[in-house]
């Protein structure tokens, strides 16, 4: 499938310009960056690198495509242009799994003003949704304790970006996923068990029970409550459990899918045990977060597997993470979207960021610096500039790394279980305070003396110009 | 790209115990439908029926699908069956952009046991995302009067989900899209404008607002907050306009993406058609809604076109539909999910729905029924049996006509633009009290005394064979 129509209609009508205003070739700086963190938590996780990355690599105009755009009032000079686009820019970022926080730039691309320019909506598409679950998914592993959770939300997901929910929930750290496609693309582990419906089409809920059974041994998974989970589900299961065992097999685990999951686990649990049945596991389904199943653990259910569906695959409940790319130079010269605001105001400059570490080797702040400076001695806080703190004791390093260079890849990017393990080990360097859901302890994003002079200039520069 | 593996794993554990178990060609009916209408709101819109139909008919397991369930660990002769599998069963359902209510089914699939089960994933997915987001833009175009209405959210759409979004937009009502492949694709309108970058990559504003009308004519619409929107933006625009005036031609239009939209919009309306521009258009933008638009449109705010991101590609604050697929009859045999709570129980048996017209035309309720009755004279609250109303005096249809018959689509179906018209069309038999945002007046969903009567039934045999 090609991309390059996966685009904005307003990017193109902008590369017109500058093509026809032949300024094409100049250089220009964009930022990705998001202002808010999604569900009022303390941090993000960074997914979708590897999706854009391929993204822009195939992204062409094809006969169908220059087809369309004549038809649309394109000129025949600019579309001889796109016949040829190639995106040969650079990108910097760090790895997939990053933690991440507000408004220092998470990607830099730099690449001529058309090159730049037009990726923009197919880069924020991808970072900010992916990004968006991997965050959710993060959320949901931290509330599970030592429980597995899967990823069963396509049924409900937006469409195809099902996939790609699949796909960031499992750097997030969910263990598997419901979806096959998922799993044979991202080489991740799916799961699933049994609906309703096949129950119903036995004669009868054992029969229904030993049939699966027969034919998945000890992958075996019942689900309970289609006729009642503790008065018709639990005895046939704990029935075809002990046949499994009869046979040298073990009944995988039985699954609740309605009613008070709290209550029933217990008391699954407890029958399962008198039954000598302490091996098999308890999943749980039906509508979960990371409210509920923290509320579960709270209650000491005793459930091994979370499947969970819909508030994950689309990331309720925000449902969109407000990530923006904006020009921060062009043609050499630093520029920034001005604002009443500070706060709504964009960052000028080709700009890095630095990652600081505590004696510990915990994260302790991220500085947005000037690309090429040294570690700066103060970091300033972004909005009210009389609020810094010394930051020379701190050791630091650089969040974002190159990762396409005149749009070649210079290192293959880690897979997606690789991409998790990242995050985890991240993960592990970030205060719990940051970790907590409710006011979670704000993490400092400051910007450099260097970056706040310029930024000074440019301000002082724009009152004088009016 | 092929949809077969774009399901859930226990799809596949269920179908090959189905196969196993020597059963696949028993009959199968199953039913989807929604219990809660999205945003608390009075009724749905129906979409994505192409999308489905087109994926089930490319529904098929190739050479890469099938290795990779091989090392999943399913069974040979299940593969065997898997390799040569199509989509051959038959869909009803009513077309795009029906309006639809709750506990009816919206569509029936009648197949192979395995056939009517494989499918439920892929089908859940395509018609709830888009029936939820052609739902979400009824709503916003409701609300927005005469004004146009275009679906700009691409950027922060869920992945590639986000072109499914743009054509369910288009259905409920949007007049276009901002995305070049969503209107390439699906033929619609595609709309756009410019960003601030574009502004920021010249030297100054009025620069960058002639180098742009240079290119684009009368086409232009030029962005007015990169530096500040009445001091800066709206003079800059007014001299494009007077200059394009002098060329014969005509600005488009203004946008506002910042600030407050009602004041704003009035302030550059009143400076426009001092200066004799009346003809200039204003586009607003920046996180609208159903609701922010209703309260411009109340405080009079002059907007000709509203640009809708976030909220309408996400379904906010939604962002899922609750639809379900269920199994209603085997082998003949009609059957239903038993729950204590009987709005959680399913209806039993093959269904057809009848819409009731009064005698101006409109809408006034639909039945459940079981196919091949006649019509009922009464039709009966689904979860309240003793609320009842007399229905002989009314015209009635049914809601699902045959789509696909052994597979085969027997009539080619509506485009995209086709389903928009029809929508629009339907709307209008809608009484405004379901149509309201507050507390709509609930549409009446009942069932037939027949299917009463087999629900009972079931529930009797149920209770006895316990």
């Amino acid at each position: 499938m090609t991309t390059a129509l996966l685009t904005d209609n307003y990017e193109l009508t902008m590369a017109q310009t500058y093509l026809q205003n032949g300024r094409w070739k100049e250089r220009a700086v964009f930022d990705y960056f998001f202002r808010t963190l999604p569900f009022e938590g303390g941090y993000a996780v960074f997914a979708g690198l590897e999706d854009l990355v391929q993204n822009l690599q195939t992204f062409r105009f094809g006969p169908e495509e220059l087809d369309y755009l004549k038809n649309t009032g394109y000129t025949d000079d600019f579309l001889a242009y796109l016949e040829k686009f190639e995106f040969c820019g650079d990108l910097y970022s760090p790895p997939e799994g990053e933690i991440i926080f507000p408004n220092a730039p998470i990607l830099r691309i730099q690449g001529n003003l058309i090159e730049a320019q037009i990726i923009e909506t197919i880069l924020l598409n991808t970072l900010n949704f992916q990004t968006l679950i991997a965050t959710k998914a993060a959320r949901i592993k931290e509330v599970s304790d030592s429980a597995l959770v899967s990823e069963f939300g396509f049924r409900r997901a937006p469409g195809l970006g099902g996939l790609a929910a699949a796909r960031a929930a499992i750097i997030g750290g969910c263990d598997s996923t419901s979806n096959l496609e998922a799993g044979r693309r991202f080489r991740v582990p799916v799961a699933g068990t049994m609906a309703h419906s096949f129950v119903q089409t036995y004669s009868d809920e054992l029969t229904a029970f030993r049939q699966f059974a027969k034919v998945h041994g000890s992958k075996t998974v019942l689900l309970l409550d289609t006729y009642n989970t503790l008065y018709s589900g639990l005895p046939n299961a704990i029935s075809v459990a002990k046949e499994l065992e009869k046979e040298g097999k073990r009944l995988a685990g039985v699954r609740l899918d309605s009613g008070d999951l709290a209550y029933l686990a217990k008391a699954v649990r407890t029958a399962l045990d008198r039954e000598n049945l302490n091996y098999v596991k308890i999943v749980a389904s039906n509508q979960l977060d990371e409210y509920v199943i923290r509320s579960l653990y709270n209650q000491g259910a005793p459930i091994d597997f979370f499947g969970v569906g819909t508030s994950l695959a689309t990331g309720l409940p925000d449902a969109a993470l407000d990530g923006v790319y904006k020009l921060a130079e062009t043609a050499g010269r630093p520029t920034m979207k001005f604002s009443e605001k500070l706060s709504k105001s964009t960052l000028p400059g080709c700009k890095t960021v630095w990652r600081l570490y505590d004696d510990d080797g915990m994260f302790t702040g991220d500085i947005i610096d000037l690309e090429g400076a040294d570690f700066p001695k103060t970091m300033i806080h972004p909005f009210e500039p009389d609020r810094f703190r010394n930051v020379s004791r701190f050791r630091f390093e650089p969040l974002l790394k190159p990762v396409l260079k005149e749009g070649k890849l210079l290192n293959p990017l880690p897979d997606v279980l690789d991409a998790a393990a990242y995050k985890k080990e991240r993960m592990e360097k970030l205060p719990v305070e940051h970790r907590r859901f409710e006011n979670p302890h704000i993490y400092k994003v400051g910007i450099s003396p260097a970056l706040k002079n310029l930024r000074d200039e440019l301000r002082v520069q724009y009152r004088q110009s009016k």
